[in-house]
């Protein structure tokens, strides 16, 4: 026995939950058939063991040192490796992904973890600050002041439905608390239990090789919205992740929001991600741009957070011409299979919204099918986009909708009238370079990220990304979801005040045994 | 003419509001009567305006480069110090101040502007992350990413009462704002309105000597409670800063929670800043502490954030003469003016709560004073004060709850049973140590900001202080709002992907123009 197998049953740390709670099965969406795999809803006593066990375990993971750290985050990356077969296993057959994109989101989930340890490992992140005391300042001593980021205690993290392993149990929002010092909590998202599961088994088998406490991770399982609720109310809970929709990230908001004590949701809820193409660009290379965009619109069944679901090209013969082109890619797509039902009905009720919009043009729009992500495109001149805002909503799925904009003072405007987006790309040849530098001033105001001559699908997992934005792409636009700067979120400061050497952390010590660079009365040094 | 007469209306922009509004007058807390100078309450059109100006110089302020930031926020310093005489003469009319207090807040006023100043002209703080590309990376390019803080936008900062000049028009919140590259739109305290002009045409001054755009500040005049809530609700607004009550915050907190797009409040909301008095220094040097503590609990008539509310002292005799120690030199302490009435109505309310607690002795509690802040001194045994959780709310004010700790376990209980809090003290000789190594474990996860031998009023104005701590204390622990850590507040950050060098922010280009310390391709390195 490996101690790996499947039992569809919660990880209450180092427990199994009940079986009796409600249950469901996972799910081939490609054949709409059961799997052999029954899963069982956590009680919410199971919820309360949980946060109970990540509460002893707080303060054990926030004095861990960063060698300690980086080794759990290792681990986890190592046990996932082991379970790569079962993995390539279980994510298609649970989410009709291909199994090179099981693999590669894997193998980015894996990287993941490794950049999250080697970056607490060397320990800088916890921008330490140091002033020494002057005995002698008049009329007050000066006071030897030292602070640096502490964890913040346990987090939940609601696994994402679009990214099995990499916005879910092992991946990102997990990794960076765990970075932080923070023990998790995930609420596994139903459509892809047996991949959680085996996730969950990677991250315990880490945890019992680095001797940590049982409460540095749950796993719950759920068919509805109790636990997680339950979850959110918990008094023990510091803060949340969540990668959903716009809903849910909302209704998570106000849960936390109406707590006696409010705690931060951080939710990255999606967003249209416009492509403004330029004239120039479009004029010498506009094949190539039209085959980036529908390879960056439809892989993957669209189903990105940062899919390109608007597209703002010139008005005139070249940008019509382009569109007919764009048309002809869409039309040549194969229907893919989404990942769940419910994201297929409501991609299907998105591209109808649109279908029947007076003024919006449906350039390729094939049959309905009630789990299919059917490739579709539609067009609408900027006067009707400016005025409804309610084309500025993303349609998750295959879907974008070309804005044809009359000049540059049109484009400008479209951009200002978009609510907060994670990305917004400009395509631009040299020529359109001063026109892209007015454009770009105003999308740097609504996006976590612009790109030029790019696409936005691709999330890059560095120190540099941010993956977020102004609302109502994300809840908190200080940081984003990926990468490495995502760990202030599970943060907060602390300060010690002429406390002895011996009883400070390491990090503020005067020897500073860890070599960090931190700020000594004001300069940055090791 | 210098420009600076007091006329008791708005500063909108470079423009006054209008007369009109309902009508309040300074007022002298110390004579209880009317200071000869009315004030009018600005009109929601004026607050509209207010933040129409600030959204047209939110991306004008965020494009300012360090050095032009430093040099506005060194001017309204030196304008502050050319009003000194003024501010000398109203701070003590309309708070009942000492005049010393007034000159010393001032100067901390300016010091501080002066240390944002030279935070941001040197500029590291925008934390600079560059990766560059690797067009060779299988199976995808990597694109060229860099990020860095910007500017949020449009800021709302409520004046404190407890701080006519610090916390409030030109003080920290409205510096960290500016310093991040925030307009700022101040709704004054109307317990010191002649203060808060002078210091809005100190800075309206700068703004002219810098050639800022108007909307880089307006200061709003109000009796009521109408135009801060319209500012929280207005679309243009980003962020919010308060220092006041726990009930003024959460207000606050919820209105802001309960926009269409919800925007982060900011709010500081005091604490009882409990104090540990270990056995051997007990023992060794009680007067001494004595001494300290009562100046701490006393001094500006306890008005203080950081006044030390609970005192945690050893159960026997040594304790018990102590106290008695402790209570003499609270009864041979004058009664001070307080601030305003709703201050004193409410030092009186919790007093009296107090001293009709069952189980709460009252040590040393004079007559009851209607305006005054009578030095009140209660004492309560561990074991009700751990069943109470009424006892562990701020009582605003000179106000003291002395609690009898048997031994260290009760310590570490009373420790565990409080809220978040703005700072934590042990009191400490050697042979305490190890058992205060125990005790600030727990503190640490308790407060923004545990001392030794100290006490905790005096917050030192630095990169290294946290002014703030987990809820009630304040609503986001990330940071607090003194020193330069408080700039996060009204960030957000920005990547850039595969951007042209000549279409970069200055931070983020290749040559590094401002020899920032930046993190390039994962090291630190200017």
């Amino acid at each position: 026995m490996s101690g790996m197998e499947l039992q569809g049953l919660s990880l209450i740390g180092a427990q199994r939950g009940a079986p009796g709670g409600a249950e469901f099965t996972a799910f081939d969406p490609v054949s709409a058939e059961d799997l052999p795999l029954t899963f069982h809803s956590a009680s919410v006593a199971d919820a309360q063991r949980a946060t109970a066990l990540a509460s002893t375990a707080a303060p054990v993971l926030a004095a861990l040192d960063g060698r300690q750290r980086g080794a759990f985050l290792s681990s986890i990356a190592a046990h996932l490796e082991s379970g790569r077969a079962e993995f390539e296993h279980w994510v298609p057959l649970e989410t009709g992904l291909p199994s090179a994109r099981a693999s590669g989101e894997l193998s980015r989930t894996i990287a993941q973890l490794r950049l999250f340890a080697g970056w607490v490992e060397e320990g800088s992140w916890v921008d330490a600050r140091i002033e020494h005391g002057d005995p002698t300042r008049t009329p007050l001593a000066r006071p030897d002041l030292r602070s640096m980021l502490r964890a913040l205690g346990p987090v939940v993290v609601f696994g994402a439905s679009n990214f099995p392993l990499a916005f879910s149990v092992a991946g990102g929002d997990s990794a960076s608390a765990w970075a932080a010092g923070c023990p998790v909590i995930v609420k596994a998202h139903p459509a892809h239990p047996a991949s959680s599961e085996r996730a969950g088994l990677a991250i315990r088998a880490a945890i019992k090789q680095c001797g940590l406490p049982e409460g540095t991770f749950s796993l719950l399982f759920d068919a509805s919205q109790a636990i997680g609720s339950a979850l959110l109310r918990d008094s023990q809970v510091r803060a949340v992740a969540f990668t959903g929709s716009r809903r849910g990230g909302r209704a998570l908001l106000d849960i936390a929001a109406a707590r006696p004590d409010p705690i931060p949701v951080y939710a990255e809820m999606g967003s249209v991600n416009p492509v403004f193409v330029m004239p120039q660009a479009l004029a010498a290379r506009g094949d190539a741009i039209a085959a980036q965009l529908h390879a960056s619109a439809t892989q993957g069944v669209g189903q990105f957070c940062t899919n390109p679901g608007v597209m703002v090209v010139p008005h005139g013969v070249v940008g019509d011409a382009w569109v007919v082109k764009l048309a002809g890619l869409f039309a040549g797509t194969p229907v893919g299979s989404m990942l769940t039902r419910p994201i297929a009905e409501s991609y299907l009720e998105g591209i109808q919204r649109l279908a029947s919009s007076a003024g919006v043009r449906c350039l390729h729009v094939k049959a309905a099918s009630a789990t299919g992500g059917v490739p579709s495109l539609f067009e609408v001149d900027s006067d009707l986009f400016l005025s409804d805002p309610t084309l500025h909503e993303e349609v998750f799925g295959p879907c974008s909708l070309i804005v044809r904009s009359q000049d540059l003072t049109d484009s400008l405007d479209i951009a200002r009238s978009l609510p907060g987006q994670l990305t917004a790309t400009v395509i631009a040849d040299s020529g359109d370079y001063t026109a892209s530098s007015v454009l770009l001033e105003v999308l740097q105001e609504k996006a976590g990220r612009v790109l030029m001559n790019g696409v936005p699908t691709g999330v890059e997992v560095s120190h540099a990304m941010v993956h977020g934005g102004p609302w109502p792409a994300a809840t908190a636009p200080l940081t984003g979801s990926v990468g490495t700067a995502a760990m202030l979120r599970f943060c907060r400061r602390v300060c010690w005040q002429d406390v002895p050497d011996a009883l400070l952390p390491a990090a503020l010590q005067e020897s500073n045994p860890a070599e960090l660079l931190r700020l000594v009365d004001g300069q940055w040094r090791r």
